[in-house]
């Protein structure tokens, strides 16, 4: 084991679009696990588009990242010494931690992966949060009935593709827009979407969902926002759901230029629009996990990700889910296994 | 008893602001009663700001007008002459009837007016679809509890004064938006709002409404949309409600340029936002009806109207809706009762 550990911390904060200047990475020493926690090396960190907003000063739905302090984010890593916590070396564990080599933590903060499972980066995936978001903001909040239109977009992205699929599973037609044919035919004929519709063939949104989707919209999950949203909004159907779970195409920017116009497009249709933070749903994590770990094991939820390799690239991991280069869900690998 | 019956038509479909020539005031011989219907006298005719939704092609919650078919309206007129209804000469009635002298209509589509329960005119108003929009909008879809901070658009107009009152009587603190100091002066002294602020008078609505609700908005009738509301999203408390009414900011935007930018602001807090129609409330009318009466006579509830004199004037009343010149609910009085 070597004796120092790399560090990504906050360099600024970014205006506007992020960049590689917005982050630095620090040499610092391994640190000793305190009593009732464990040392964990990183094998595996998430990038997430949630994390643009803690690198804004002010209110937000996570504490806003300290200038000069340490990155976090969800990482798989090894138990690689254990200071009195249920863990011990060579344990495969889950937890809200650095984005660096190793991380303590206390030992309820840790959640145990069983690599037998599947494959242990899924716990990140489509059996952590992006995946559990995918399964309440669907089942609790849009909720598809059977026959339902049912509308995502990011729909390649890690927490899109779930949701689109486990719409399926509950009988409804689902559209997914998408930012490229390699991502729309990842929909189609991978993950059993009925139609994607590639936002960067067209400007006119609103006639291909129209196309798409010509019984209209009973339930849209947005994690895009902006004109896309705009789109949708003209086609909802009467008692339309919309799940608000996400608008990366909002993140960027530093001053939003205009609220929401379109409401009106709600009175007619009686719709709802509910935003949602998947940490409201907490107490029910284990049984999402338990039934998305089925319909994984049982080929029910296909998923896929794009892995970006070393820790030091994890600032181009993150900065690529703005542009749209990750199909499923974005990793950064930082470390094999022992053994 | 005149034999020419004046009756308002479509001139034509409105580009943008309606005006005087949208109209066409035409004569026409008084209508016969068939079999089953009455003949109506119009004593005050409704304005209402979704009319302008019906002077538009195409798809909306009440069927579009055609050009020079007559206008129609929320009626309050005498019956004066029936044909098998349930109603004789002299009944005070309400109905769904034409911008005009005289209508006739099938019996099952009037409904009895008690004049000595209240003025025959606030059928129209506190006692009519405004006021019943107002009871369901705020108890319903906003749903602000004792304590709540309880913030209204178009706050001195028909439904929005109403549904101030409603919340007050609920418990909630009530901030109303409305364009005259003489119309703050109207909720803050004559309805006992908490407070009022007049957009007309400041461009940061949001400082604005930071000042007067410094605990942020738990509910939110909307009845304007555009710049206040979306001031009002980014003031949103945890899990607020949002009940959207109506958006007369926007009615006479022929292409609305943009749609809804600040849905991020509900992630945060989980807010959710409805559209609501009245008419999905029908079965409980009369239970609305009869609460806001007894709320009208021991003087819970206030109400003011703005009335018009002369059928001939009933565009005027009704543009003058966009123009903020109403306090209160909008009336056109047509004639005064026989006897």
């Amino acid at each position: 084991m070597t004796d120092t550990n790399r560090v990504f911390t906050l360099a600024k904060r970014p205006e506007g679009k992020p960049n590689r200047d917005t982050f630095e990475l620090v040499e610092r020493d391994v640190p000793e696990p305190g009593p009732g926690e464990a040392l964990v090396r990183t094998l595996y960190l998430s990038v997430d588009p949630y994390m643009r907003d803690r690198m804004r000063a002010g209110e937000s739905y996570a504490e806003p990242w300290g200038v000069g302090d340490p990155l976090e984010g969800g990482v798989v890593g090894e138990v690689v010494a254990d200071n009195g916590t249920e863990f011990e070396a060579g344990d495969v564990v889950a937890g809200n931690l650095r984005w660096a080599d190793f991380s303590t933590a206390a030992g309820p903060d840790l959640q145990r992966v069983d690599p037998d499972l599947a494959p242990i980066s899924t716990a990140l995936g489509v059996l952590g949060m992006p995946g559990r978001t995918a399964y309440f903001g669907t089942r609790e909040v849009a909720q598809p009935d059977a026959g339902d239109t049912f509308v995502v977009t990011g729909a390649a992205g890690a927490v899109g593709s779930v949701a689109g699929q486990v719409a399926k599973l509950q009988g409804a037609r689902v559209v997914g827009f998408a930012g490229s044919a390699e991502k729309v035919s990842f929909l189609e004929d991978d993950l059993g979407f009925d139609a994607g519709i590639n936002y960067k063939e067209t400007d006119d949104y609103r006639a291909a969902l129209a196309e798409a989707a010509p019984g209209g919209v009973d339930a849209y999950f947005d994690n895009v926002g902006g004109p896309i949203t705009d789109a949708v909004f003209t086609q909802l159907n009467v008692d339309a759901r919309v799940a608000v779970c996400g608008q990366i195409s909002q993140y960027n920017a530093e001053e939003l230029p205009t609220g929401p116009r379109k409401l009106g497009q709600l009175i007619q249709k009686r719709a709802t629009v509910e935003g949602f933070l998947i940490q409201d749903f907490a107490p029910r994590f284990e049984q999402a996990t338990r039934q998305l770990g089925r319909w994984v094991q049982n080929g029910d939820i296909t998923y896929r990700e794009t892995v970006t390799e070393g820790l030091e690239n994890a600032p181009e991991g993150f900065l690529g889910l703005f542009e749209g280069e990750n199909i499923g869900k974005q990793l950064v690998k930082v470390a094999d296994r022992e053994e």
